[in-house]
Order: structure tokens, then sequence, then C-alpha cells
């Protein structure tokens, strides 16, 4: 909305483009202060900077990619991660064809490696993208290095201490989703009555 | 757990693995059926192919895939989406350095033939993998080649008919969402007071 010049949004126009009430948005918002006005609305820029205030988007994160197959390269080529703020700042695997490999100048190293580069560099996030078998391993070896968060595209659920945030992609499940929304939306009925679109 | 070999699983049992209460469990399967015996549990095997049948994945899923870009290349090779039944049968682009290249046999082909090529080949599901700026343009083909739901890895919203299912894959929310978790984990409460792990 800022790129496109708006200067001001409505909660009922925030909530037309993300899906909820508009009341669901204001209550949602106010829980971090005060940024609208009643009858004027969120000015976007200033709610755009909140936001990433919010969500903590307002810095720079290091980011240690474990795994360099075919998941691995187009997390590292996806240009979107940067753009907010995520650099990937080293790449690690175990293949002795991948260690030693530049991509982009960046040299992948050996996951052996991972403690002592995470401190040189201070990498505080770690995306783990092996296959399952591989998994808790990686997990066991970010957390050995300091790591402050984990995302985890490895098909299987991964041990964490609590004090370290977790977030799962699960690819296989946004296709199994999307097949029952299919069932859903012929038999004219989802399980709760409504339409759902996320 | 079926290839673990364990014949039952409690609702506890359930509720543990997939972060719920054992109550919600019980109350979300019995929605679909009495799959359930009090006391003794979920016959394991049987619950997984109930959930399956539930989810429609109880069949082959031809899917079409649409950029052969870096994401896209890495969801070709992504073995799971096959093992859940869904079948990449068809890969386009518009790209003439693309079109025309050989992925594992599978030739790819241009945009323009994916009407002809979804109705040839009985292709249900469309995944878009294009850049933000193509991606209203290849759901707009998607739409008009029949497709009856559409997994959209593009960095932008899509407008679809409602009679079609839509799933959105935003990689960079994953990690802005992981952000957020890290700030809440070191502030030692979430917003809603609750430590949450997805």
């Amino acid at each position: 909305m800022e790129n496109e010049g708006l200067d001001t949004i409505s909660s009922l126009g925030l909530a037309h483009q993300s899906g909820v009430t508009s009341a669901q948005v204001r209550k949602d918002l106010s829980y971090f202060g005060n940024f609208g006005k009643r009858g004027l609305g969120y000015g976007v820029s200033r709610l755009r900077k909140e936001i990433r205030l919010i969500l903590g988007l307002n810095r720079r994160w290091k980011v240690a990619l474990v795994g360099a197959g075919n998941i691995g390269s187009a997390l590292y080529s996806y240009k979107e991660f940067r753009r907010q703020g995520f650099h990937i700042v080293g790449v690690f695997d175990v293949s002795p064809s991948r260690v030693g490999q530049r991509w982009r100048g960046l040299q992948i190293r050996h996951v052996d490696d991972l403690g002592a580069e995470a401190a040189r560099l201070g990498i505080e996030i770690g995306v783990i993208a092996v296959p399952a078998r591989a998994a808790q391993s990686v997990a066991d070896r970010l957390v050995a290095a300091g790591m402050r968060g984990i995302l985890n595209f490895a098909h299987r659920r991964i041990q964490i201490p609590p004090n370290i945030a977790l977030r799962t992609v699960n690819l296989s499940i946004e296709l199994e989703s999307l097949a029952f929304a299919i069932k859903a939306l012929n038999t004219k009925t989802s399980p709760d009555g409504k339409r759902r679109r996320t």
C-alpha cells in the first residue's frame, strides 16, 4: 500500500485484505499500541513501521542454512528473505560433493564448522533443509551453536529446548490441505459450514 | 506411528504430538465419524486410512507446476509430494531458455500450452512458482485451464473465483513469524501470555 502511494487505510480496508473482521483488526492492533484514529483509519507508513517493529523486523538477522540440496538451494536464491532482513551468511552440508562449492561467493562448509562459524558471524537463526532422517541431529547442532530460532523444512518433527523459537514448514501438508479444500468446495460446505480461504 | 509398529494411540497421545488438547482431538475426529473406542484409543492403521480419506488423499492428484525457476525446481524435486499422491505431470514457463528443457524426462512447456495440456492429462491442481508480478496472470491461466485448486508460492495475493480452492505459502512470513517468536521468548511472554510452538 505504501508503494502504491496510499496514505491511510481503514480497519475495514485492512480486514478486507487480511480476511478477518474489522473489529478483530482493531482489537489486534490495539494490543500493541494506539496506532489508528477514529474515523481516519491508520497511517500506512506509520503502521508499516510499527508492524515491522512488532515483528522484530527492524533489524538484520543472520541465518545459517543447513542442507545444500534442492530446497536449500531454492531458499538461498529466494530474494525476499534478504529484502525482509534475513541474510543467509553460512551454508552447511555433509556431502563431500557439496562442501567447498561456492554459491555466489559463499563457500559451503561442513556442518562440523557450524558452531565456530555461528560464533564468528553472530548467526542467530538456523534453517533446516536436510532429509528427514538427519533433521534431529541438525537441530541438536543448531541448538549447540546457540541459535535463538529454527525454521524446519524437514518432513519430521524435531525436539528443541523451549527457550528456542521453532517454525515448521511442511510443503506436503499445504497440498494435503488444498486437496481437502477441493473436496470441501465440491460438497459445498466445509466442516464448520464456512468457506475458508487461507 | 504405523511405520514404528504402533497399534493404537490414545487421544492424549495424539494431543501430545499435535499440540492441542485431547478433548479437541476427540471433538475434531468425532466430527468425521466414530473412530475411537473409549478406554482403548484409536487404531493407528484405521485412523491413518480415515484421515487420508478425510483429506482427499485416497487418490492420485495430477499437478501442473508453473515456473521452472529456483522454487519450481525445488518443488519438482520434492519427493514427498509424490509419496502423498501429488504427481507433477506438467511443468510450464515462459522463458525461452527454459521451455524445451527436460526435467527427468518431462519436457518444460510454454505456459501457452497450459490449457491443452491440462485437458489432455487431466490436471486438477496448479502450483504457482513465478515472480510476484506474473502471479495473477498465471492464476488467470490456471483458472481458465479448469484447475480445482491452486497452491501459490508467489509473494503476492491472487484473486480467483470462490469455487476454486486456494492455499498460499509465503516463505518470508515464516521467517518473520520466527523473528517475532524469538522476540516474544526473549521478553518471556507472547501477546496471549502463552508460549506458542507451531
